[in-house]
């Protein structure tokens, strides 16, 4: 029953979301879950805490990239090229996972609730950002508005991703987001 | 009972603001917030469903003016001065209420729960503002993005404003922080 079973936690993904669609995320229950996996309540429970986490899992490895990758950007980046940089190390998390996120973002745009806690987890990244570029140097309010500009390039290029054919990667475009917004900013259309 | 009381609405206002900050959020009741008002459950029930609501009164007129403000724009403005003129025009309805929204976002910071539904409603003025620029010719992303950086500017004034003196109007500060976001997209600091 304890033993370890390979890949789990990608069996308990993709069960999940399958059945979340099959029958709505109200109806499954964990122990349906762990059963489409082949696996038991206990493993899923090693896992994730709810059947909710499963949805959200990732999220503090996603925003340490964020922070890391502006940690590391050389400092002759402008701010809202570190921010970028950050982005696209974000973006490479979700290479290989497009099907898996084009699956999950028809469930969360389903549910109110899950819906905030997408918007907490956006709110999150985005203070993490800030402060990170204020860790590098960058003024309290360009900082929080280059956040601002970092969040709006992944939300963007996410919707983008995830409603595409998937033949891009997540980083390729956010690259045209970032030029879009870019263009926007400096009074374009 | 059910006469007309001058200024019912602003005195509770005042008096749950008073009250959330004196006594807390949670331990605070609608029948205390009437009584320091000098008005009755009644009055109070007619104004607003419950206590949260007090705080976020006047949601819907600030999204109306916000979407009426893009529809009266020139249609030479670009979309990033359309959505200024548009976050100016929002900011104009907080002339005069400086000390109340500084206590008001005092209470909203201590509290997850507060902090939650303004994040709601700050998703929701963003969605309005982009369907706004749609309908005025904008493409989908740049709509989209435009969006963002309308409410980008709009949170960053705010935050300055509510934490200054008052002696600027929110427009005012508004401006700056368009100014800043743009130098900060364009690659400055």
């Amino acid at each position: 029953m304890s033993r370890w079973e390979p890949n789990a936690q990608g069996r308990l993904q993709r069960a999940a979301v399958e059945l979340f669609l099959e029958r709505g995320f109200e109806q499954t229950t964990v122990a349906e879950i762990a059963k489409r996996a082949g696996l038991t309540e206990r493993t899923f429970f090693r896992y994730f805490s709810d059947k909710r986490e499963v949805l959200f899992w990732g999220s503090e490895a996603l925003q340490e990239t964020l922070v890391r990758a502006i940690h590391e950007a050389p400092p002759s980046l402008a701010p809202i090229d570190a921010a970028a940089a950050a982005v696209e190390a974000v973006a490479a998390l979700f290479d290989g996972r497009h099907e898996h996120a084009r699956l999950r973002a028809r469930i969360v745009a389903a549910h109110a609730e899950l819906q905030e806690r997408d918007l907490k987890k956006m709110a999150s990244l985005r203070s993490a950002l800030a402060d990170a570029l204020r860790r590098r140097g960058v003024a309290e309010h360009p900082a929080s508005l280059t956040a601002d500009l970092g969040i709006a390039v992944f939300q963007n290029a996410f919707v983008r991703w995830v409603g595409g054919t998937g033949d891009q990667t997540l980083a390729q475009v956010a690259r045209d987001s970032l030029r879009e917004l870019k263009a926007v900013a400096a009074g374009g259309t």
